[in-house]
């Protein structure tokens, strides 16, 4: 049928093709619709659905198995569809998160029909928006099987460039304690908001930590991202919590970076607000050296918190790689370079297939 | 008419019954009603109304008049009404804040017909609750002929100590601004958070002045209120707002004020929230050294910020006298010593009428 997808057009076009399908997070339906009936047309193909997920696998057995997943939806549209190609560039939202990825793995599960390990495709939903509706966290909890694998590669921007793992990322709440009062007879109270002065110079003061894992080097944060105090506008306050933010590198767990936290604050009540773990880039896995070779040899650690964790939470060792400019996601003028796309879609293949290039 | 007030009967029996009249902010009208109709009862009164504010002047001309005020209404009842006697203790809502000065009024009223100085009592609605509902603001600014006097006494609780003027109050926003970024790469940002630490130092270190006006000292205060900033759990804030209340001394203009708060602040943004002016004691006056002999001699200051700083604002230098414990104040055990009222009454006789006694 006409609407179908044809994944042996182009890579670029194809990008643009499935940017044309909108699907804003909640709103994957007709793309995973039009994902699945793809993939289905491809007998090498052994295909899965789950809610707006697709999940597709390729070659046979669990040994040496590799994982290769993207998410479908986007953030809102913003005037910025449909897509526009001027020269190299192709404008439009999801042209870098992360509609190029999703292309380049279309292409190699339509057309890679021997990989040289056997591989497992996720094309997800809900990533964009709160992470208890993420599809890839959904299928870890219900169908863990489908995530299983040696190594993982997520297709997110990176600018074609391999980033390895992630960073952990804590909120915690710090409270100052104090005791209320009318602010006419400020000496019968004692202020929190006052006393929360050395909170903030610790804060300022604080070293983040460069820790080298598996070879690469996470730099840590730790930041107040709120604060908030006060009873009335003629009350001493008897309370100010402080919300800080610690990013915290893959060579510890998720206690370990709260334990950090509270004795960053010691003397203070600091409790956890939330957590998600860190992921080690697992670079000594077999799999994993013959991508970084395959994608150039050249890592650099991930700062800010991906699904790779995810993998990392079920043992698979993971790394973003995809097509497009990170800055440029979620911009109004989003847009990517399709060089870049190409230039993935290679790599990949250079990976599963070797062979065939 | 039965439901009438007798203002012949003793202060203490008169307290306690317009205390079972209940008149929380807002409900007044019934008790409003009942005081005027008593008054009117009296011919050497002159009786106005005012919305739920009743007005009585006693003696001739405005040379030397002196102003009597004392507010109708209580804050909500909780529980305790009707009230109960026990001994010279008398409980329920509004035995301190202050009907016990509103039955003084009512007595001194009806009772002095030919006061040694012109007199106005003012009994006013809306005490409790938002500045602009106040009966006594509506007054000044509607009717304020009727506020004219060289001296007014605030019958509200302080125990029947004369508690001169009071300091004037000031709300300000301090702003400390940041860079905005992801706090995954909160190097590309600046944490206002943080940078608002030297404001919470300069409060805690502020060392607040004494101030002597016209032989009373007021103790000043600067505090934080209130605090917030932050926009997300994963954003390094870009602005952080300190809330600071100036408690000031009678010394000071409003203006002079909030140019000192600026000055304390100095390199922040500074801008005034709201702000209500002190009040001078007066004390100068011969209507007030004679009050202040008639009510016992001792005078201290008022910390808080009264109504007296309405007539203030008209240029008539007021004090608070009235029985009754502040502290007991809108508590649910709030509760007066009879002898206390009596006491205040015997007063505001031996001052308005000393050749009756």
């Amino acid at each position: 049928m006409d609407t179908g997808l044809d994944l042996n057009q182009p890579a670029p076009e194809l990008t643009a093709a499935i940017c044309d399908i909108a699907s804003v997070s909640g709103a994957e339906r007709p793309l995973a619709d039009a994902v699945e009936q793809a993939l289905r047309a491809h007998p090498h193909l052994s295909v899965d659905r789950d809610g707006d997920a697709v999940v597709a696998r390729a070659g046979e057995g669990r040994v040496g198995r590799v994982v290769v997943a993207g998410h479908l939806d986007t953030v809102p549209i913003a005037g910025n569809l449909p897509t526009k190609r001027d020269g190299d560039v192709l404008w439009g939202r999801g042209t870098v998160d992360m509609k190029g990825g999703v292309a380049v793995m279309l292409r190699l599960a339509a057309q890679i029909a021997s990989p040289v390990r056997p591989v497992t495709y996720i094309f997800y939903d809900n990533e964009e928006v709160e992470a208890e509706r993420n599809g890839l966290g959904r299928i870890s909890r219900t169908r863990p099987e489908l995530l299983e694998g040696d190594f993982a590669v997520l297709m997110e921007p990176t600018s074609a460039m391999v980033e390895g793992g992630c960073n952990g990322t804590l909120r915690a709440r710090v409270t100052v304690r104090g005791t209320a009062a009318h602010s006419a007879r400020w000496w019968m109270g004692s202020n929190a908001i006052h006393d929360a002065a050395p909170v903030l110079e610790r804060l300022g003061a604080y070293q983040p930590a460069k820790v080298e894992v598996d070879g690469l080097v996470y730099r840590e944060g730790l930041n107040a991202v709120a604060i908030e105090g006060g009873i009335a506008g003629n009350v001493i306050p008897d309370r100010c919590v402080i919300a800080v933010n610690y990013r915290f590198a893959p060579d510890k767990t998720e206690q370990a970076a709260f334990d950090h936290v509270c004795e960053v604050f010691r003397g203070w009540d600091v409790d956890l607000a939330d957590s998600a773990p860190a992921a080690r880039p697992g670079l000594d896995r077999p799999a994993a050296r013959e991508f970084v070779a395959a994608a150039g040899g050249e890592v650099r650690a991930k700062e800010g918190w991906t699904d790779v964790a995810r993998f990392a939470g079920l043992g698979v060792p993971a790394v973003n790689f995809g097509p497009g400019d990170p800055q440029l996601a979620h911009a109004d003028d989003e847009r990517v370079n399709i060089t870049e796309i190409v230039e993935c879609e290679n790599r990949m293949r250079a990976w599963l297939a070797p062979d065939e290039g």
